[in-house]
Parts: C-alpha cells; sequence; structure tokens
C-alpha cells in the first residue's frame, strides 16, 4: 500500500459557523477521497467571509496535495468562493464562454438586472483552472493547481457535488476497497457491535465502526489492508453472526430490500399506518421501481377513517380502543382487502408527546400482519418506546413495520 | 454593541476526518458562542493524531480570544487533546489532586494496571489551568489561558459537553438576539434572497442567511447589532416583500404552520397521494398536535386502488391517464368524501426514473383541491420538473401539495 497523501477539506457557509446547519458534506467527501489514496487531515468551516476564507485556503494550498471546497460557489452576493480563491492563489480570473452561454437561460428568469448580473459571476473560471461543467444546477465547480497539487472547488448542494467529486476523483487510483455496508434492524447497537467484533477476530486489516439510529443499526467495514475479498468474507461472516435481524450486506435500505425480494418473488404490499402517518408508505414509494410491488396505504388518523376505509368495526374501536391487538388485526385485513394487496402490515401507536395513559403510554404501538402468502394471519407485536422522543418513536414503528413486512415477504 | 471577539472551534476524531460520523458537537457550540459576544470564524475537525492537532492549536491560540476544543480528553491513547494542547502552548501538565482522588474508584474497574493507569492520565491539568470538573462522566474540562485568549477544553460526549460549556459561558454577557427565521415555498431562491435583502435595506446590523432545498426556502435573519425589536420588524419587512408565498416567520415549517392554523379555524384536512407516497401525510403527522386537524390520507399506487378507495372513475383513468387533470380532481374528492373532511389535496405524477413519456414526461405532477371551506371544489396545478431526481421531484410536489393546503386553510 503506498503512502497516502494528505488532504484537507473545507466547507463554507455562515449557517455552519453560526450553527444553524450541520454539515453533512464533510463526512461523504471524506468518505470518498479515503479511498483514493488521501488521508483527510483537517476539516474546516468558514464562514461566508471572504477574507477568512482567503486566509483558510492560503495557508492549506501550501500544506495539502488535495483541498476539496464545497459552497460558496452560487449567484448571490454570499458566495465568495471564487474570489477567496483567487486572493489566495494570487491569481485572476476570466468569464468561461462556455458557462456564460449555459448560463443564459437562466438570466431570462430574473427580471431584476442586477440579479440576472449575479447569475453571471459564476462564470467566472480561475486562471489554469478545469471546469468541472454544472450538474443538476447552474453552479460549475473548478480544479485549480496550487503549489502543493490541487485545490478543488464544488456546489455545496449534495446532488451537485456528488457527480462533481467523482469525476475529479476518477483520475486517482483507489487504493482501498470501497466499504462494506450491512444494515441490521431490530437489535440494539452494543449487541450488533459485540456479534461484529466476535465474526471480526479472524480477519486483520479491516477497521469496524457501528453506527446506530433509531430502528436502525449500520455496520461499516473499511478496508486497511484486507483487500476486496477479505471485506467480502467478513460481511458474511457479520451477517451469519448477527442472523436474521441482517437484512442487507450490500448497503441496500431495509426498503430497497423489500421491493427486491417483493419483485423477485412476485408479491404485492400495502400498509395501513396511524401514529407513522405515512412514513412506512414514504420508505417505500422512495424506491425507485416500488410501484411494481406496493400497492397503496391508508393512513388513517381518525377513528372515523379506520372504519370507512379499513372496515374496523367501530364497537372495536370503542371497546379496545384505537391504539390495540384487535384494531391492529383489523387495520391490517382491511389493507390486504382493500387494495387487494398479498401482505399488508398496520401500525397503530401513540407517538407522543400527549395521548398517552398509564395503561398505554406515549410509546405504545401495535403492529398487525395479513397476508396471503404465510399461512393466513399472521402474528403481531407490541412495543413500548418509553421516554423516547415522538420522531424516534415513529422513526422506530417505520423500521418494525418495515421488517414486519420483509420476513412476511421472505415466507414468498 | 461592543467589538465582537473571534472564535474557533475544533472537534477532535478519527471517525469525523473518515467520515463515518457527523460532527453535531460544531453547530451545538456555534450557536451558543455566537450569542456571548463571540463571532466563530472557524470550525475544524481533526483526528486523533497530536502533532495535527498541536500544529492546529498552535496557529489558533495566538489568533482567537476563544478556541474551543471538544473530544480527545477520554483516559484511551487515542486521546491526544492534553498532550497536544501542552505541546502547543509550550507548557507542562501536572496530576491535580483533586481530579486524582475522583478518578481512584474507577481504577479498580481495571485489572490491567496499563488500562488503570490510562485511566489517571485523565487527573493530568495544563500549567495556570482553570479544571472544569467532570460532569456525566470522568474527563474534566480546562480552562487555559493563551496569548489571545482562553483555550477551553471540553470532554465529546454532548451530555458532558454541555453543562461545562454553559458554565464557562456564564462568565460572558449574551450581546445577541435569537436568529429570527422565515419559511418560503414556491418561489426560487435567489427571487427570496433579492426580496429580502429589498426589505433589509431599511435595517442595519442584521446578516441575511438564505437556504434553499428542493420546495423550501429558509431565510435567516442574525443579529448583528440590530436588537430584538429590529429583527421583529425586519422578518415582517420580509414577510411583506415576499408575499404569499412566506409561510412563517417564527421558524415553523410549512407542516407546523398548516397544523396551527388549521386547528384555530377548527377545518380538517385529508390527502390523496400518488408520486409523494406518504410524503405528505408523514410532513403533516410529523406535527405534535396534528390529529386535531388531520383525518388521514390515501396513497394509491395502483389503479385499482385510486378506484376502490377514492372513487376514480376507472374509465377516466384509462383515458386520461393516472397522471391527469381529471384523476387530480376525483383523487381530491374521493379524498373528501372518503375522510369526510373539510378540505382535501390530491398529488399524482411521474416521480421517474421511469415511467415518463414524451406527453409526460418524468416530472410531470397534477395537483387537485376539494374543500368545503373556499368556493367549492378548487382550482389545479401542474408542473413538470424536468431533469430533476425521483427525490428532488417527490420532495417538491409534497412542498407544493402542502402549500395548496395551506392556502385553502386561510380561505376558512
Amino acid at each position: 500500500m503506498r503512502e497516502r497523501q494528505s488532504a484537507a477539506i473545507v466547507t463554507i457557509g455562515s449557517e455552519l459557523v453560526e450553527g444553524l446547519r450541520i454539515d453533512t458534506n464533510t463526512a461523504e467527501i471524506a468518505r470518498d477521497v479515503s479511498r483514493f489514496g488521501f488521508r483527510v487531515d483537517e476539516a474546516i468551516s468558514v464562514g461566508d467571509d471572504e477574507t477568512v476564507l482567503a486566509d483558510t485556503l492560503r495557508r492549506l494550498v501550501h500544506v495539502h496535495p488535495m483541498v476539496v471546497v464545497t459552497g460558496g460557489l452560487g449567484p448571490t452576493h454570499d458566495d465568495v468562493t471564487r474570489d477567496a480563491a483567487a486572493a489566495a492563489l494570487g491569481i485572476t480570473m476570466e468569464a468561461d464562454p462556455a458557462l456564460t452561454a449555459f448560463l443564459q437561460p437562466f438570466l431570462a428568469r430574473h427580471s431584476d438586472p442586477r440579479s440576472a448580473a449575479q447569475v453571471l459571476t459564476q462564470a467566472f473560471v480561475l486562471q489554469g483552472a478545469e471546469v468541472l461543467p454544472p450538474t443538476n444546477g447552474t453552479a460549475a465547480g473548478q480544479v485549480v493547481p496550487t503549489p502543493a497539487g490541487s485545490l478543488v472547488l464544488l456546489p455545496g448542494p449534495p446532488r451537485e457535488m456528488r457527480p462533481m467529486l467523482a469525476r475529479v476523483l476518477d483520475r486517482f487510483t483507489p487504493d482501498r476497497a470501497e466499504p462494506r455496508e450491512l444494515g441490521v434492524t431490530g437489535l440494539a447497537e452494543s449487541d450488533v457491535q459485540h456479534a461484529a467484533q466476535t465474526a471480526l477476530a479472524a480477519f486483520d486489516g479491516i477497521q469496524l465502526t457501528v453506527l446506530a439510529k433509531p430502528g436502525d443499526v449500520r455496520v461499516i467495514l473499511l478496508d486497511d489492508g484486507a483487500g476486496e475479498a477479505a471485506l467480502d468474507r467478513a460481511a458474511n461472516a457479520i451477517a451469519a453472526e448477527v442472523g436474521a435481524p441482517c437484512y442487507s450486506t450490500d448497503g441496500s435500505t431495509l426498503a430497497e430490500t423489500i421491493v427486491a425480494e417483493a419483485a423477485a418473488r412476485e408479491v404485492t404490499i400495502a400498509v395501513a399506518e396511524s401514529c407513522t402517518g405515512g412514513l412506512v408508505a414514504a420508505a417505500l414509494t422512495d424506491v425507485p421501481g416500488s410501484s411494481a410491488v406496493f400497492l397503496g396505504g391508508a393512513v388513517t388518523y381518525s377513528n372515523a377513517a379506520k372504519s370507512r376505509l379499513l372496515s374496523v368495526d367501530p364497537e372495536d374501536l370503542k371497546f379496545f380502543g384505537a391504539v390495540s391487538r384487535e384494531v391492529a388485526q383489523q387495520m391490517a385485513e382491511g389493507a390486504l382487502d382493500a387494495f387487494g394487496a398479498d401482505i399488508a402490515v398496520s401500525v397503530t401507536g401513540i407517538a407522543g408527546p400527549a395521548g398517552g395513559s398509564n395503561e398505554k403510554p406515549v410509546g405504545t404501538v401495535w403492529f398487525g400482519v395479513a397476508s396471503r402468502v404465510g399461512e393466513g394471519v399472521d402474528a403481531q407485536a407490541s412495543v413500548a418506546w418509553n421516554g423516547a422522543s415522538r420522531e424516534a418513536i415513529r422513526a422506530r414503528a417505520a423500521s418494525s413495520a418495515l421488517n414486519l413486512i420483509r420476513r412476511e415477504v421472505l415466507k414468498a
């Protein structure tokens, strides 16, 4: 393995140093450049201040062979990156004819001539720089030669930044295999960590990171000399050690796994949601191609809607309450019928902060499963996530519902 | 208003520069110190590397009156902050008797004498430093005098860091009002920026930040000497200049605004979603208290579900297609009836990547509005977001649907 060169990442925006937004670009860029022979020594956020940014860049371009900057390339007066980079390197800028032509259609959208003039600032390119054409937006990226190597200027929005970064890194040779990422649901972070460490005892040159969010744990394996084949074997060993809660070894989300498995088995899915309020349906429909397997969902917040759309017995709603085993089961059966699906899963619970009682505290959630693929109507589960926030309860309940769908799909 | 002093924030951890974890401490610390007379010029993440950290601190302690460092104060060999700070300032460390005594009970937990010795590294205090006693953990914080002011060393875990930071900032006087945040939907970022600048021309001492994501623009006003009353007047002036697309001046999301306005007017809401697949319902139900106004939603991905749940005419589905003015309108009317709501909004479109045609390209979205509060059935809109990603089309369509709901609620 060759010596790794140092890199720095700079993210720009007053909202970052004022603490109004959390920076997610740094982590993404760090993961990518780390695979292409670079070791990220520092990641810096600075405000939309040309002087501070120029000072920062002046220092970095002499130290690091790779300096990646995101943000500040848009058309507003806050966008100071081009000017700061020119000042830091002591070079000039010029309007690029191709970029100027590209920007013409966008000028017409502005009635105010000052706004139009601002749009054209995006055509300016630093002396000697290579232009990375705009992708999913109007801002171009630039690769500028520096005393130590390269300064790469990228737009801040991730969907504009990503393809340009990929284009730049294409010129370098990866010296690490891509990280492997496993998805696990329904297990605590510490249990996943323990299982992964046990499985990894037989491997060298793999760095383990376990990251948790409500209802989902990701296991990340970084190549530290082990190579592709060993990473694959390690991922499989961890999947075997974790067992059924491990739903993917290729980085897929739980919803992506469900859509792929359901498509392969030709089974259709419907959902009935109360406390998750559409999160389960939104997760499934986020997956391209989901329309082949997902027929739809009913978000029934009111009792009347549960009865009208899902044929839940109004007497049972009164007697057992909307958050109950009986109503959960009737919701699932109602969705199975209403959508004509092979599998239907329901969620009804109390996400809070209000609505809890001694008997049914905030965090109480019932799930129902109705299915034509297994042995008819299936099991139900109740979980109480006491003390969790509304957001965490909803996220965990949505993960649990997706996991019930996954288990049922795998029976087909 | 006194001159603001510059500050820097340093977060330490290899997981940050390797991109395995997103840094949330920086945003939190930045918000806090910004209100107490400091202007954060730079926020830096470095790995667990003593040399790189010492170099970074050596530069910062000569420039910034306030340097806040989090992380690297624990008992493991990865915890290099104390040593790096001593090297950067050219000072020595000494074991603090009180901290040594505090750590004794923790030594017993380690059978290995080397681990025990590591625990005691947490008792070392830099020459001339003030100790911030451990809170919710075993790591002490330190306030170290520097050439430019103070170097504040804090543990990384937020629950240990927070109370110590509060104790340090207690010595300073807040000199800024809390930021104001406005929400705007249905306008381009540059138009919002222009309107905000126009309105702000009459104000001094307010710093403007405009942030955009698909379908939503946030305008943030930072106090730079203007004070509470002027910030309120400026927020109102911007709201007036932007007009109807501005939905909040108090930081509320679009969904929060809808829930609050609908509750005040006692109107109920239902939705019918196709391409947004539950995003509209999920956004509304994310708001605590939404159950008072949101009755539910139907996510009808298949044509059969559109007919069964929302009574869309199967002949019209065949003749006009699922993505059409006629079907959008019938979906809205069907949801109004099925849920017994006062207002129902529908979305049907092609989010892609597949499913587009020449006549109806990916990005074509129809909206329907049915309402008992305005003048009966309402207008519809069609938008084609050509070239946008599936994710962006879904997000924009959901924002547009929410905005249609908001406009209808405001008629009540």
